[in-house]
């Protein structure tokens, strides 16, 4: 990719002061004083650019590679050629992605639109709202009366901050979020367009139409949670619906009333999971998955995209399909059906007969 | 839960009062004075809560339940235990309901941000929109020429309204909706980030590219309708796309040009309702369900989550799966399948002979 | 449809200047002067209105008809009664389209807010950023540093245009929408609440929780795309996202980051493509299909609604189902299922035995 204006290269960073960074060994020591600026996938790495393999596949690749940089497991470290630097790491996709932080830090979080100023004078911010320092709000923000956020917050241009809402350290709203009836830990980021809070969706069938039942919970979001540009989070109705640690979810998701989500779970774009399901630390879902109400996920299961989950899944398994069944099943049922498609096609006396 | 700051308690109310108003009996007189301020699930109902039951398994629950009142039908009357007060009614769950809407008025509706002028000095108003008395701009609202809004609406904090929107009475717009090319009757409430009335999906193919075929239409949304965040509502092509009185909406559901819904539809989060399909009134449709163009399903029809719908449905149905049909067929299909992923697990000689 | 507010209809062209305008021949001269107004479907079109018809059945509703013209293909001609004006074309269906965007050419662009002034003062536009002539911005939109905007470009109510995009002429850029590390060509229309350019979802496994891999890539919209109400485009991680010439995205679609999607290609509400799938020239996706990340679909490929695309598709095909095969695989397996269900239903004996 031709440079581009969004994200200019870092100034420089000397391979051995990188390592140090992300606790990596540096083969070479001649190679310490050798700079790198950016990251790129191997196929395209030049100088300046650090690159990292995770298989003996990339062999052909490094052979006319022209990456200052390449990290990888001691065990590949053999394929790497002589003129390329090598940077062993243990975990080699991990530190890739540190190195990429280091170099674009602007890139780790939703783009700023924060002028000379710290408080945008457009802003209308509730006198009771308390700031602490070093709180930017950027033009146009809401902040209703006694919310609070911490210290290294940034309030995005024309994001809303509901009342009484509380918002860590070194969170960062995006543009045109907003967030009501919530408690936010530290170093979360909510992307554009999210809308974390309003009521869930709960009647009561009466006489004369659905009458509406309060949502009277909250929104729990802990610390190190992502939520992705236009994702819905329902507040609870008598109980609170809460997003575990450390997890990310992408865009489009819609997460009813009172779910519960663990820790370090990854949620892909356009997951629904309807209310008061709970969800274990380490979850998986793929894209456009559908979770039933009030079934429980266990720990570490992974959840092939487009599945529908019906009922309870195990701890650790791996599931897919609609009803969704071990993965190994669903993949074989995939299977039988791609072939099936593919006999038919030739089987002679055709369709007409079957 | 324990107290939140975002919804506090009712001032309280005596059982006395809190009856009248619900249309229902309460038991014995002597509880007349007993005062409610919240209500509860029975599982965590304390002194002050009222809760309530629908059938006999919450005979244990009620044993060590700590409510001040129990809302129950005459025939399960007898399982309260005599220390707690009991409420008769004919429709416990809606009369719980309309408590719950009592004691927490402020959700019924989305969350304010109405400070202590009713008009919003931030908010941009054309000089040719009419708002009636008792109508509240908030900040940073923009409201186009020759709007109308009706007395006792709040237009939310950095909401969209386009020229020549009419809004009724008593409606509310939620904070980052846009309503554009539409009318709405009263009682409406249209949640965070909603989009209302732009231009459907219809092109016609040209000789160099596609051509836009302009819509024309409407957006009308009769009274008292309800519709979740980031959901969107397309305008006629040349027709109106009506949203019928009563009929709640979830989250991010996408309804097309010319789609006509009926009343005291429920639709849940994520559906799809493709341009000109007509559904009837009363229908209750799952999650993430996907409706084909054009097609009728009738009144009182029930779908469930995931459904592919792609041909009309007879009135007072139940359907499920892709493609549609009755709900027992495909709830069998969905036990078979699950049965024969049970199976195979257990098969003797496994797979790699399947 | 009764009049509407949102619309009015055009003072009226002579057929003899429509005609010229669609390059389509007014069969009888006598009826040149006949002046139209609005565009409206065969079954509704009155006195000043034009239609069109594609086939023989339209037969029966012609012969009521009241309309101001009929287009239609020289083939059908002679289905139009003596009392009704006909031009000719061989794309009436476009020809249609064109007449349309003639009489309305408001509709042709999101609802405008614009007051008597270009810029609205409510604005904040970063003194860097660069206007041509002619560029509207409507109240509290926000434009970051060393934006560029092209002349005759609309930048809506409250939308959000990051530092550095750059946005060719003639585009829309509708309320509510945000903008961000993109390019974007001519003639682009984005809807309300679209989110483009925010980072894409990349993370590594690392020792303490999810690591976030910078998104440092861009997000190109070529000339004359459209984008739905809603919908999200991630910017690319090392690589940019691109949208091609005249692509028409409808609402609530979610886009990967690194997708490569070709020209002339219309993809249909709450479709999901993952990150780095490659689609080609004038392909179709029909709503709520889900599309793999990585995989290549081949030009002009038609999918049906609520797919799942699991491997590359071959140019030219159709396709349907999940997994995604031949469409009239497909399409037998549906009418199979149906079968299935009614023969269950007749059965004697019936499900209990089953």
């Amino acid at each position: 990719m031709e440079q581009n204006v969004f994200f200019l290269p870092h100034e420089g960073l000397r391979l051995a002061e990188l390592a140090e960074f992300l606790g990596a060994e540096l083969v070479n020591s001649d190679h310490a004083d050798v700079i790198v600026r950016s990251v790129a996938p191997i196929s395209r790495a030049r100088a300046g650019d650090i690159c990292y393999i995770l298989s003996r596949r990339s062999r052909d690749e490094l052979a006319t590679c022209e990456a200052s940089a390449v990290i990888c497991d001691k065990a590949l470290a053999d394929l790497v050629p002589q003129h390329l630097p090598v940077m062993l790491s243990s975990n080699p996709h991990a530190a890739f992605a540190m190195a990429g932080g280091l170099f674009y830090p602007a890139a780790l979080r939703p783009v700023a639109f924060s002028g000379e100023s710290e408080i945008a004078p457009s802003a209308v911010i509730d006198p009771s709202a308390k700031l602490e320092k070093g709180v930017i709000v950027e033009p146009m923000a809401v902040i209703g009366a006694h919310a609070e956020i911490g210290e290294g917050t940034r309030i995005g241009a024309q994001s809303i901050i509901g009342p009484n809402v509380k918002i860590g350290r070194d969170c960062s709203i995006a543009a045109g979020a907003s967030i009501l009836c919530a408690l936010l830990g530290n170093g979360v980021i909510i992307h554009n367009g999210a809308r974390i809070g309003q009521d869930g969706f709960g009647y009561a069938p009466g006489p004369r139409g659905m009458i509406k039942i309060v949502q009277i919970g909250r929104v729990i979001i802990q610390d190190n949670v992502e939520i992705g540009a236009n994702t819905t989070i329902d507040r609870g109705a008598m109980d609170d619906t809460v997003i575990g640690e450390g997890t990310k979810i992408d865009n489009q998701v819609q997460i009813g009333h009172n779910v519960q989500i663990g820790r370090h779970c990854a949620i892909v774009a356009q997951v629904g999971i309807a209310g008061s399901a709970k969800i274990g630390n380490g979850v998986q879902i793929g894209g456009q998955v559908g979770i039933k109400g009030h079934v429980t996920i266990g720990d570490g299961v992974q959840i092939a995209a487009q599945s529908g989950i019906m009922t309870d899944l195990a701890a650790g398994g791996q599931y897919g399909g609609t009803p969704a069944r071990p993965l190994n099943d669903y993949l074989r049922d995939v299977a039988q059906q791609m072939s099936k498609t593919k006999l038919r096609g030739k089987k002679p006396g055709g369709e007409q007969n079957d």
